[in-house]
């Protein structure tokens, strides 16, 4: 590369200052389902950008599979897969990136990794929205960093903006359609679609899980609201008061009759503060007006209302579920580790 | 305060790791008006919240105004106000904050502070199109960092988007009301008021200049569509292509017009990256249909469309406009240079 070249790519709005050659950062990555299939690909498609605008390159180390010798459809050399989580731990790596979800083994993943002074990226909200604050004060005594902006709205930057933007700024009140899943159910019966064949097209195209009950019940939602209600008011989760309403069991009816209202329904959450200071966290199926903004939010699409007392309303909306949205959102996370372990 | 007071406090989701006793950051502040006397309230707020979340106080040293005796509405030792830029520069400061606007003395002292090795915040679209590429280039020389996060979209986190999240993923388009005033305008004149009325509130309201040429002209919104085509592609605004329409004298027939036709009158700004690489950007009056998103977006908010490869359409809404708004991504900003401080 021409020195004339390197001062045109300096001047490229780098996150970190590039470098000659782009510094070569190790990541090791548990988990490798869609969002992580996803995420491999994309890394490889964005290595120029990302030597050019931010100075660094993503060499994975090691990927923590169920069954190594199952075909992803990425191109990856067979010898980084491994089943044993000991043996991924022991990889060289800077940044360890967990997309597996669950509480397990993705708890001991992120403990070790943080314990290890490695930077952490998860995508998993159940994780954090159960052992996020402990996860943070781990980060913060190794001197590590934990990002996890995928873990709530998909590719919506939600949480960045409520941790840098908004952090402490007087938040009111949050509100938002969190569940991709549900979302895209609801669409489609509104759409006049039967509940049983929304549901067989969802999991066809990946949108809902073979076991859809954690994102029917609510409970995908509450864990995504409560880390949001964390991130606004520091208040840990298990301090939360939370209402939860599950979708009903067929809920053709319900959306007919919003319908019949010129109501579309969805599937909300939301938190607010109150004057005692208590947070409260609710889920619950909701008729909202055909010209709310919450009414156009369709399929698999996330939006999320913050009101506060500095900005006013600000609203945000896009793709809440998917292997690509999802992957995004942890390639921008994995940038910002990157730039902590410069 | 106590051991426990303390781990409490490191397990508050902390930018930056907490330390026993804030980090003082010092601040050199180029400009008090609207924005500047905004920020110096908000910062004062926000004291506490930021010593509990990012381990950091800030302490302003210097604050570079036109008439130090002039009475803002503030409570700061008046010691502080200086009216020489040379003393300005001379002020001892980690970080400097430019919200003077306009390239004149706003660019002597943005390359004067990046020079001496000091982080930069500026709210300055004008200086950002213009020396955008220059400014990062001379952050990246010097190992300071450059934010501008209050150029683009007031409230609307648009920049830390396309910089973190966005950077790099292929951007197919950007569209927006990136003009406060003159939306602020329309929507007085689509609710019954004369352009002139609309005028004189908006000036009262502090959403317009004495002089809204450059918002009227379509200026203003130019400038921040070229910085996030810069952003999105990493092309100079210099090289982008740009077509621009004004306002119409006196809007309130288009307006009507509109409305007959059941639209809304819009001022949008886009850009576009062609096959052939060349990067389009255009500023024009455009009637949308009244059921489209940027059809609600009222008074002084901005929004943005982003449409992208991995996250599809991601949909920003809030005050584009407005002291206290602008104020907020000053701080999201000041944060951000108070880690890199660090």
């Amino acid at each position: 590369m021409s020195t004339i070249a390197n001062a045109r790519n300096a001047s490229r709005a780098p996150i970190v200052a590039p470098h000659r050659a782009p510094r070569v950062v190790h990541v090791a990555l548990a988990g490798c389902g869609t969002v992580g299939a996803s995420l491999v690909a994309l890394v490889q498609r964005e290595q120029a950008p990302c030597a050019a605008r931010h100075g660094v390159r993503f060499e994975f180390t090691r990927i923590l599979v169920r069954d190594p010798d199952k075909d992803r459809g990425i191109e990856i050399s067979p010898d980084l897969f491994t089943s044993s989580v000991d043996d991924f731990l022991a990889a060289d790596a800077d940044v360890v990136i967990e997309v597996i979800g669950g509480l397990n083994p993705a708890g001991r993943i992120a403990r070790a990794a943080l314990d290890a002074g490695r930077h952490l990226v998860t995508a998993n909200k159940a994780l954090i929205a159960r052992y996020g604050i402990e996860l943070q004060q781990q980060a913060v005594a190794r001197d590590a960093t934990l990002n996890f902006e995928a873990a709530v709205g998909g590719g919506v930057p939600v949480v960045r903006t409520l941790r840098s933007a908004l952090g402490g700024h007087g938040v009111r009140s949050i509100t938002g359609i969190l569940n991709g899943t549900t979302n895209y159910l609801l669409t489609a019966i509104a759409d006049g679609a039967t509940f049983s064949d929304a549901l067989a097209d969802a999991q066809a195209k990946g949108f809902a899980e073979a076991d859809p009950t954690r994102d029917l019940q609510g409970l995908d939602a509450l864990d995504k609201i409560r880390i949001l209600a964390w991130l606004a008011w520091d208040v840990d989760p298990s301090e939360q008061r939370a209402i939860i309403e599950p979708l009903p069991a067929n809920p053709e009816g319900p959306v007919r009759e919003a319908a019949e209202r010129r109501d579309v329904l969805k599937y909300l959450a939301g938190a607010t503060r109150g004057d005692d200071g208590v947070v409260r966290v609710w889920v619950r199926p909701s008729a909202v007006p055909r010209d709310h903004p919450f009414a156009r939010v369709r399929n698999e699409e996330n939006a999320v209302r913050i009101d506060s007392d500095s900005l006013g309303v600000l609203y945000l909306q896009g793709r809440g579920a998917g292997g690509d949205a999802t992957a995004s959102a942890v390639l921008g996370d994995l940038l910002e580790a990157a730039r902590a372990a410069a």
